[in-house]
């Protein structure tokens, strides 16, 4: 944790904010902060500083908080995934997050497992416990959004040019396609599929709508290094 | 796994494999494979080819194999890496086979927690057992050097200048520095820090060892994130 997060209901003042729990025990176990010390704070979706504890005991901390400066900048993407297997998928929550992703829109897929859409881990909560460990790493306050969409060819043939538009649409797909362009400035929209790839009928579907493969050589990678490989390429 | 990775010790004859461990429950139960069938097989150290099923029930399987491909290029570099704690190490094995990483150094830092060095993961069977999963997964069988460097002082001293002569010598390190280069051909030696990052004294004597600080943004990734940003960023 690089960053203490606090949550609208931590607040007991403008700037006094009371901590009880997981936060509480890292405060004391892995910081091992006594009254007086400073860490960093952010407010979820606002601002970022400081804040000196005033207070700490086994049940609750007080910290006075100055914020005061503004996250890092969100990458200008939005980032459709074929709903990676749960293991992979928190994981993937954590490092999009981490990455600075905007927008993710998990998608079906010929080669996503329909059991992959049951998990727990998709529900809100789960999704925002994820987010926000991605968040306290990485040192920023914005949730990224993520867009449910059970159905590819409703979303690709009906959302996804409106999302695309304006933009580099692009698939990250293994095969004789050109090379992933590197360090681009304008926005991007990238789709990255399942394990086994897409079908060539879902190739064919995001091209339609704005997408064209682009590949990073022969080597197969997880979803989780692939989305970190292609957004430290592209950006 | 995308690849199965064959051993000397399989093979009963030139072109003949029996398997009875943890493939042969892959084959029959995430494969679903019969006689007759066929799948990707690398010889660990060797060529990669494909494999044709003779014989498959519940205690072994007997493969007739042909070899003829090359595997996958490696990348020029030389990984120097701060130990990771042990749950990151097992993952950052897995990734560096994935992404053809040839030669990895574990070294010591003032920030990697004494305890680190005692975690089973750094037996040579539990490290070979991660590295051959990462091959698996990225169809490789050239298993990636991992040495092992407990003292860094003597280290960056004695043996990094030999490592780093003739290549671009670079850490990855938060701060003021210059961003890290891009698509690069030449061959490269990387060092990437603890959690918290190296200490100023290390960054020195890496300097006087040839390495000089880049970044990759205010953005303060994981570990395995940052392997794997830094890697598809250079090449």
């Amino acid at each position: 944790m690089n960053l203490l997060l606090l949550e609208e209901a931590d607040f007991i003042a403008a700037d006094l904010v009371v901590l009880r729990d997981r936060r509480l025990t890292h405060m004391q176990e892995v910081h091992r902060l006594a009254v007086g010390d400073n860490l960093r704070v952010g407010r979820i979706g606002g601002l970022m500083g400081s804040a000196e504890v005033l207070r700490l005991d086994a049940s609750e901390a007080e910290l006075r908080v100055i914020l005061d400066r503004a996250p890092p900048a969100k990458l200008p993407l939005t980032l459709i995934l074929a709903l990676p297997r749960p293991k992979m998928l928190r994981r993937v929550f954590q490092t999009v997050a981490t990455l600075g992703v905007p927008k993710v829109v998990l998608v079906n897929s010929y080669r996503v497992e329909k059991s992959f859409w049951q998990t727990p881990f998709l529900e809100p909560a789960a999704i925002r416990e994820q987010l926000i460990l991605g968040l306290e790493q990485t040192r920023d306050t914005l949730l990224p959004e993520i867009v449910i969409e059970k159905r590819f060819k409703p979303f690709v043939e009906d959302r996804l040019p409106a999302i695309s538009a304006g933009t580099l649409g692009l698939v990250g797909h293994p095969g004789d396609y050109p090379s992933c362009p590197r360090g681009l400035d304008e926005p991007v929209t990238l789709a990255i599929g399942p394990e086994g790839g897409w079908i060539p009928y879902e190739i064919e579907l995001l091209g339609k709508a704005g997408l064209q493969p682009v590949q990073l050589g022969e080597r197969i990678l997880r979803v989780e290094t692939a989305v970190t490989a292609l957004l430290a390429r592209l950006f």
